[in-house]
């Protein structure tokens, strides 16, 4: 079943739209979390980043600064936070790839939509050797 | 003066590697917030992903999937968040462009390092249309 995402793509849902080429469209998240809370997604239905095809993965890489640099001139937000979640457990909630880019205002407290609480523990030396070297040796070549 | 990252990419402080080709380097996070936690930057000294040349940019889009996939299949996490932060208004702490792969274990809630909370408000029709087409022309060809 096509999502919301596809009938944005396809033109059956409207959109405001901010940005589009050949494998990538833009556009304003109709729940923002900021002023100018914006949706970058893949035309291909890829349901997360790891099944992105090479095409569509570097289109996302080449239109996210220039989406960005919009963003910021436009709404002369400061700062900004790229968020992409994949699976239920990271928060996905629609099973196709999007990043949201979502303008931070330091003098809008009461608009600060997102919270971010990071945890952070301290890579132990060994386990990090034999990790880095699984993940490595998982890479496809 | 060069950041850490710049640092780490010379080689000149050591790092857990998990993946380089021309344009890009990854490797685990010494602070992780969960295990697998990986960095992806690019060599390009960019501070912000709005002042990433496209290159670099269309690099680490391509890198992503491959990464990722690496990760999930080393580490059999079901889902992950994609995390970069532009900013110290959006908790950037190193001053060069880095993409946070931050796996996720809900069958670990004990080691759940990141936390999301998300405020989400509803777009108005009009402000929608006005924004967008401010950012669709902002938008450099």
């Amino acid at each position: 079943m096509a999502t919301i995402f596809t009938r944005i793509i396809r033109g059956e849902i409207p959109c405001h739209r901010v940005y589009e080429d050949a494998l990538v469209l833009a556009f304003l998240d109709v729940n923002p979390i900021s002023d100018g809370h914006t949706l970058i997604v893949p035309r291909e239905p890829a349901e997360t980043v790891d099944k992105l095809s090479d095409e569509s993965a570097a289109a996302i890489g080449r239109a996210l600064p220039r989406v960005c640099r919009a963003i910021l001139k436009a709404t002369g937000a400061p700062a900004y936070n790229i968020l992409q979640n994949n699976g239920s457990d990271a928060h996905q909630a629609v099973p196709h790839v999007h990043f949201h880019v979502i303008p931070r205002y330091p003098d809008r407290p009461a608009a600060a939509g997102l919270g971010i609480v990071w945890k952070a523990g301290a890579l132990d030396g060994a386990h990090g050797k034999e990790l880095a070297a699984r993940i490595a040796a998982a890479v496809s070549p």
